[in-house]
């Protein structure tokens, strides 16, 4: 982490995307991803000094972000350490219109995007009604069948607080599946919206799009919302519904201990 | 109109469109536009059969529209008067995702929806701030300028009512250009939204987005709002402040006598 000239320099970047053309965050090679492009920006930024990145939240293909937070690490540490109050500038007219970087400063010492946030928000957006919604076709599921959100509201009831989610989580690994959600909450919003907003430390890989997915089954009639108990005792992602769509997803804010969110 | 087999059938077709890759709603040979669009998935639906279209709001390319009305004419009328109750369905299924048919129905004999139309309503959407939102890119014109609201208000006074908008009007060809703006007002909206909400009977061309860039150079102080009424008295494009970009723009809703908006 450190050199002669001292720690490593991190540096802070905010960021929003529109997931519609990326593979997900993540760098994979030959795909077009949010990493793959910020790092590209970076390294003209940077004009050939080492640095790694390290982000809050790894989104899907698909999914997009408010409120995304990236680190930046120079290692080795420049001789000059840059001065980043034009990098938000800068890398949001390199990119594509698809990526704004709105914030970009000097964290401190040691600073990790990644273990350092102490919670995550996420939107899941659904339209509900019959005729889909050109303009928001992009970051919203469209679900015509008529939606109870009382019924959405009494499934989630049973998921705040800390439970095992293996049964809301895609590739595990062996790694644990117990997480801890704060707050979940359906509201019906403007033009036949229904937003679902939801808070955790941590989230474990498609779990909030299969909490959106089982949901809807509850919402539909489909399923006893307080059968959702039952689901998240069996420990087995076939007890659940599924994932919903990608493109109604959005990491809408990370915080940090002390608050330091958009 | 009228044959053998009675007055030619008129049907109402309401619908959205996400005008982005469009050059504008009227057909233009050669480019990809909303009534081209249409009319193929309508020959399709209609087998053949004869017809013509008439629009409430012809939109220039990349507005867009939340409650467009379309007419059209079965003309000559066919034997048999087609049920039109899934044409909604069926228009949108064989429409690109960019539009979408959310009602059908048969209309009153002479039905026009362009000249019956009694009141049209725009909306135009600023996102005010210092960065762009890459999720509404599409439907909102970035001003990264402080705007006072207030002036933007104040500048919208001297527009209501019965005027000759000349200075407000594009390629009005000898035709009058005196109409009556009914209501306009800009409101603040939730995350850094700017939204002007204005109605009329009927618009000349680009009066909703001349109105809107001059509302933006009384908001940035750079135009006294008072100095409004000597932009009409003017009657000449070059004393207003040009047109606001089109991505901003959406026709809102289009209301008939009796109302009947969706």
């Amino acid at each position: 982490m450190s050199g002669a000239s001292g720690p490593a320099p991190v540096f802070r970047l905010d960021l929003s995307y529109d997931g519609t053309g990326f593979h997900g965050y993540a760098r994979q090679p030959g795909l077009r991803t949010v990493q793959g492009e910020l790092e590209e920006g970076l390294s003209r930024i940077l004009r050939g000094a080492e640095f790694s990145t390290e982000v809050a939240g790894r989104t899907d293909a698909g999914v997009h972000a408010r409120g995304q937070v990236a680190g930046v690490t120079l290692d080795p540490p420049p001789g000059e350490i840059p001065f980043p109050h034009r990098w938000a500038g800068s890398l949001t007219k390199l990119l594509a219109p698809e990526i704004v970087v709105f914030r970009a400063e000097r964290a401190p010492d040691g600073f990790s995007a990644r273990f350092d946030a102490v919670r995550r928000t996420y939107r899941y957006r659904i339209l509900n009604r019959e005729f889909p919604d050109p303009l928001r076709r992009r970051i919203a599921w469209h679900v015509k069948h008529p939606l109870d959100a009382e019924a959405m509201n009494r499934a989630l009831e049973h998921l705040v607080g800390e439970h095992d989610f293996a049964s809301f989580c895609r590739r595990a690994e062996g790694r644990s599946t117990v997480r801890t959600v704060e707050r979940a909450e359906w509201s019906r919003r403007p033009d036949d919206m229904l937003r679902l907003e939801i808070s955790a430390p941590a989230f474990c890989h498609q779990m909030v799009r299969s909490i959106a997915a089982w949901s809807v089954e509850a919402g539909r009639g489909r399923r006893n919302p307080d059968s959702t108990p039952a689901v998240l005792q069996a420990r087995d992602r076939s007890a659940a519904a599924g994932a919903a769509p990608p493109h109604g997803l959005t990491l809408w804010q990370v915080d940090y201990s002390p608050p330091n969110s958009p």
